[in-house]
């Protein structure tokens, strides 16, 4: 076979998938081996501990959620423009990752803090959000406003969505469809926009 | 013991916390019984079965939750401040339910449709939002928006923050108190009333 797909990938794709069907404490070493077509050894030899497996995974999930956002976030579009982009980043993030959603939900209803991969990640989207509104307020694009506040309105509808859409489209009556999906990305960006427009500003 | 609760009460009492902990599947029979101080054969005799407990529970919760928000957008206040106290009900359920958070996060990270009694309760908050905002719009105290998007920014952002809150707290570096989610709360009803305001009302 011409590139394989290393082990430690496969066991990281493996205990993702498992992880968000059945919880953390539910996908068994046992299952997440076979499926990622490794001996029953391969957890401890490649990662040391199942828990280590866990931390793994969520630091890459994460990694490349705040990846894309840091991103959108970049110079040099007007503020406004560029939390716009954030959320597309965010759709897009989850379009591309159907699975993240529901890991996020098994490691929220675990309770506890936040694992630390996940905690690094979050600050550097929170730096990035800071950025971005310190910028925009100085140059009269947005209102003064806290970028925690930006940042947790951006973050909370988009992955609201992400959790909720089969059963919004359920709830609206609509196919859970793109269409929908885009509908409701450009609903975040206008709210967002709108809220934070500078203070007298015609909306 | 004058006034005691009647058994349904203690085993709805005690499965809502326990689903809340561990999950549907984890809390078990035994355990629900025990903490509500009823023999083991009360969840048989009082809902059928488990799955019936389950859904009992959910209705409670769901038919509390929705309660609130309506009796929160009823007239006769103008169309924003009627928004404004819906999510004022809101961030006052969960503080009152802390463990309604997590109740939630364990049904939504078990997958499948949502339950028809929450389904229901779902319903009745879109309806009374949609009666605000097409009156609303109509007497132009909102912009022309679909009302299905407003109830979608507004709980959005207040679930999250209830699912998040402890996590949120770590996160800004703040302690987890009232005052953290009095000050997120106005942030979510200031959003709510710029984001929906009226095509070119200044700001």
């Amino acid at each position: 076979m011409n590139h394989p797909v290393a082990t430690p990938d496969r066991l990281l794709d493996a205990a993702r998938q498992l992880f968000s069907e059945k919880g953390f404490d539910a996908a068994s070493v046992r299952e997440i081996t076979r499926a990622a077509r490794a001996n029953l050894g391969a957890i401890t030899y490649h990662f040391g501990t199942k828990e280590q497996l866990r931390l793994a995974v969520v630091d890459r999930v994460a990694r490349g959620f705040a990846q894309r956002i840091v991103e959108a976030l970049a110079p040099p579009n007007p503020a406004p423009e560029r939390l716009a982009a954030m959320v597309e980043a965010l759709f897009g993030f989850f379009a591309d990752y159907p699975d993240a959603p529901r890991l996020m939900l098994h490691l929220l209803a675990e309770g506890g803090p936040s694992p630390g991969p996940l905690v690094a990640q979050q600050r550097r989207v929170l730096e990035a959000v800071a950025t971005v509104v310190r910028q925009g307020v100085a140059d009269g694009e947005l209102r003064p406003v806290d970028p925690f506040f930006v940042a947790f309105s951006i973050v909370s509808q988009s992955v609201w969505f992400a959790i909720m859409r089969s059963r919004l489209a359920a709830l609206a009556g609509l196919p859970d469809r793109p269409e929908l999906a885009a509908a409701v990305q450009r609903h975040v960006a206008e709210t967002v926009t709108r809220a934070f427009a500078p203070v007298g500003a015609a909306s």
